[in-house]
């Protein structure tokens, strides 16, 4: 066998490079360690705003919802008004950014996660991220729909929430991921993640879950150690056409890869996902596949991180264990959730 | 006076844009808070491997060293030895990345930071870094010298310290701030960033510290919450031709800059920050200005920082107060270190 050595991989959806540094992942860490979160929770907590019948901030207060509840962010960081930062100088280039923000309560129950619903009630904020994404999208271009999950991703609040912020412009990962997929497709005539999944099926050491509509695969240029990639396995640009069977299959695929997150180091798995749509506004979007990105931090335990500083600010993203090596123990990691192994 | 409201602003050197949204800045914040790390240390430590003669992991032990030690990194994320992993498939980029990383002591101190040495202890790091800097591109083309700072920045070691990792491809951030400022030089014939700073020295708002020979500013384009960038008022494209009078400047403007960092919190203020030099085999270097950028993620206090995740990793780096806001609060801090004023 190769002697494990450093190489590069290239992000084919936003043209960046990662550092690949398989002999290092065993290297000593006297770093920072996070706390393992992991204390009880109440299934309402009168204090949390997210939770059904409370009060928020603004003085509204929560309807007594039973499966998902969405509400206008009461701090998003888009105003509906303009601002104008004319500055003569074309190097100080500023843009007007309107738009609006919004909060999606999973579930009424304050101390599940994703991992921890069962699929029937995954199901319905499916349901809510399809018919939000409907919405939205006829108003703004720009729709991002994301999550997340645990105070070392920046989540203010424990109870099971995701985002959505929504904005004409295109942001700067949607601009990449548009001009490499429009590119590709001038080229070959074929989606580029259509060709990407279709080798990988073939590859099949990055794949980590299928059912009959969706693939979850560590991609071949995942930068963060665990990260994720859902992919169709059907024609799909947007949510909109998102059929009830395609909103089933996918839960299904929510829950066995959070489920099997957790398991890997026995905790709450921390994590941002989000969706890439296609842009609302393309008249053609032949060349855009629907896709979820899953980047979640953790590294060696439920403890120690991976953390993206100096180099990779500097220079490029930097990874430890290869693609295939997380890949492995995520297929290998139980699809029933170790809490409820006991 | 103008309703703040969200807008972009585009990074020149990388052409990514950022959400500023300066009617953020107070929502309230339930979430993650970091640990004050203000316990005292030993002026010596008997376990750590940065120490005078300590023992390292590999066996090696260090010198008596009196101003800054160099060591190769026992745990580099660059091999010497090559991998080949070719695939036929197109969408499966990978590239060769060999090269080296090395481990700078910036004083015998083990308690001690840039902000708490004398003007006259942070020289030798500079001179250091010229050296190493020296030596290194004669080699490798891009020599990234950093340092990690803080729990929060993946730093596994207390022991004031800094690292450099040299290969011969370029990293993506280099890459993308060669293209941005040759191009903007065949299109003007001057550099951008000098343009650049001109405009800021017209402007005034953004400045936060300048001597002679250098500048500290935050840059317009600042993702982070009081990101700075340094540059100079002289012609240089890299470390080997700065002279031993800029070296005393610069050290006086580190010495400024992280004195005034620790101010703003009252804390020992974590931080990246790293040097962009001209990549060393270019012929003609007169598009590319050398750099320091320092990305410090503390937003609200010692222990609230700013989280670049969800929206942020799926669509753009979004900010809260403005780059002009964060200057005048850099500008106003004391440049008499708090923990000296009792
Ligand atoms: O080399 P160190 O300090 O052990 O490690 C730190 O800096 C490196 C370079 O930015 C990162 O790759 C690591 O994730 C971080 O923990
Ligand atoms: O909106 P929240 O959950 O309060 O805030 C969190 O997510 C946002 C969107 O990714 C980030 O901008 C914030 O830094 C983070 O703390």
């Amino acid at each position: 066998m190769q002697k494990p050595a450093s190489h590069r991989r290239k992000n084919q959806l936003n043209d960046e490079w990662i550092l690949v540094s398989p002999h290092r992942n065993n290297r000593p860490w006297h770093g920072a360690t996070e706390q393992a979160n992991e204390q009880a929770l109440p299934v309402h907590e009168g204090e949390c705003p997210l939770c059904p019948r409370n009060d928020r901030v603004n003085g509204a207060s929560n309807p007594d919802y039973q499966d998902t509840y969405v509400f206008t962010n009461d701090f998003g960081a888009l105003t509906e008004y303009r601002v104008n930062d004319d500055h003569e100088h074309p190097l100080f280039e500023s843009q007007e950014a309107t738009g609006m923000a919004k909060v999606i309560c999973f579930s009424p129950k304050h101390n599940k996660t994703l991992a921890q619903l069962p699929v029937s009630e995954i199901v319905p904020v499916v349901q809510t991220w399809k018919k939000e994404y409907s919405a939205l999208s006829a108003e703004f271009s720009c729709v991002h729909i994301f999550e997340n999950k645990g105070e070392i991703m920046g989540c203010s609040q424990p109870h099971p929430h995701g985002q959505i912020w929504a904005h004409q412009h295109y942001s700067t990962e949607i601009e990449k991921e548009n001009k490499k997929q429009q590119a590709y497709f001038s080229e070959h005539g074929r989606p580029l993640l259509k060709d990407y999944l279709r080798q990988e099926l073939k590859d099949k050491i990055r794949i980590v879950y299928e059912n009959s509509d969706w693939i979850v695969l560590v991609p071949y240029w995942a930068k963060w150690p665990f990260e994720t990639l859902i992919l169709p396995k059907f024609d799909i640009a947007d949510f909109t056409s998102l059929e009830q069977t395609q909103m089933q299959t996918l839960a299904e695929s929510l829950s066995v890869l959070t489920i099997k997150y957790d398991n890997i180091f026995k905790c709450s798995f921390p994590y941002s996902m989000g969706w890439h749509n296609a842009p609302a506004d393309l008249e053609d979007k032949s060349h855009w596949v629907l896709h979820a990105h899953f980047f979640p931090p953790l590294l060696r335990s439920a403890s120690v991180k991976k953390h993206m500083v100096g180099y990779e600010m500097m220079a490029e993203s930097q990874r430890d264990l290869t693609p295939e090596q997380a890949a492995t123990i995520l297929r290998d990691a139980s699809t029933v959730h170790y809490k409820q192994e006991s």
